[in-house]
């Protein structure tokens, strides 16, 4: 049992969960509380280099998890207090992870990934996010992005990094099963998907079409920009339209979740029909 | 000029944005920041007690006021370090101010608030919230209530608490311009809502009917749950129906602002054909 937070391993966990350029060059990432865990033991068990459980945890939680057979991987007992000393949450449930991180490729995504709960495997639907910023608006946007059949999302490199703690708990999930892709070139890749014949859909707070009057054809990217500019001209620039989100009272604009759900829900509720 | 800590007024500052209890009986809330404090000075002026500015906020800020006419309020300055200290944000823009909580009664959003800015006045459009706990959820959804043309919120009386400091923020301002409501007893209030012929929509992942194949009547009002365990039975069971937005993949549900949004501008949609 590791009982000192000056242990190796329970330093490298730390340094996992704040450092991006840690996470990048290991190739890993860390994910943290049960219920994430489980997942990850359930889409992605392969992924998991080591598990590491609170003392308490696993007293709790060993029957069952050797029932379910779920042990089959790496891991290491913790005592409770270093355990919650490496914890970035409030309530720490005593369990975390070091997985290693998927990698996706751009054909993956423009191909139409033929992923098995998506009803129509040769619909494009790409969400792309330039320089979003906000750790808890990219959780989000990928929940909602596996609800709403989203084949992949595409990030420009200075948006959030998506293995950062907080956007894997936000994603509850989802971040083993939407592909994604960091564009080396955000601005080369829009023109490879305008080559590619994918529809770029630009939002835009100065859209000239309402977001519902769209006819979304089968290949389509909704793009969205940055939590406090928007998206880039350039950015606009290479989209097929702009496209708006009506909005009444004096609100100036709605939280780029919440705006990215409207519109791959639109285009998902499209295409269902 | 405050430059101490210890000052009352500093005192009382921390306390209102720590306690709800002490906002709730003072009645007034903090609102920070540039953005947030020009959108009190725009739709609520008369309700500011009393802003605080930082030295240096004050300097680069001072001419611009005083040109504009915004500074026909009770003021102070307070030293950069102390107002700092006050702060709750990661990047303290340098003025907070306590302002007098707004209220409304249940009649204002039953009547169907005629707000000037929403097309149809006739209409009756509710946003209901069992026991809604996160507060960036909270803001985020009373900020895209505005921008649905939503006429009221009514809250249960352990939903976060509006004036949370977090919550103010994630509105965006919103908290000026929605009418909102916490209800003394949420279920006495959801048969008051029925005898008033105001048709209440339950949002559950096992609802019959999707979101969008529902036509909504023009007294609506959307129920949404706790984050974790969505709506209680008993709240479910005074509504008219259970909706339910479809998802792809193995997404167990969605953030509750996302699907408060779809819902709200589904209703929204509608009522703009």
């Amino acid at each position: 049992m590791i009982s000192s937070s000056t242990n190796a391993q329970i330093k490298y966990l730390v340094k996992l969960q704040e450092k991006g350029s840690v996470r990048r060059e290991d190739k890993v990432f860390v994910c943290e509380g049960k219920k994430m865990f489980l997942e990850v033991l359930n889409y992605a068990r392969k992924s998991i280099i080591k598990a590491y459980f609170s003392e308490s945890f696993f007293k709790s939680w060993q029957k069952e998890a050797e029932s379910k057979e779920l042990l089959d991987i790496s891991y290491e007992i913790v005592s409770d207090s270093v355990l919650k000393e490496v914890s970035k949450t409030v309530t720490p449930q005593g369990v975390l992870a070091i997985v290693r991180q998927p990698e996706y490729t751009l054909d993956d995504m423009i191909e139409g990934t033929p992923k098995k709960d998506v009803k129509s495997e040769k619909k494009v639907r790409l969400l792309l996010l330039e320089n979003l910023r906000d750790p808890g608006n990219l959780g989000t946007i990928l929940r909602t992005a596996e609800g709403a059949g989203i084949t992949g999302v595409i990030l420009s490199r200075e948006s959030v990094d998506v293995f950062n703690p907080k956007v894997i708990r936000s994603t509850m999930g989802a971040i083993y099963r939407v592909p994604f892709f960091y564009a080396p070139d955000f601005y080369d890749l829009l023109c490879t998907l305008k080559e590619q014949e994918i529809k770029i859909f630009a939002a835009h707070l100065a859209g000239s079409v309402e977001y519902d009057a769209i006819k979304y054809p089968d290949r389509t990217a909704i793009m969205i920009g940055n939590e406090a500019n928007g998206l880039t001209s350039k950015a606009c620039e290479l989209a097929a339209g702009k496209i708006r989100i009506p909005m009444e009272g004096s609100v100036e604009s709605l939280n780029a979740a919440v705006a990215a759900a409207l519109l791959m829900y639109e285009v998902y509720r499209q295409g269902k029909r």
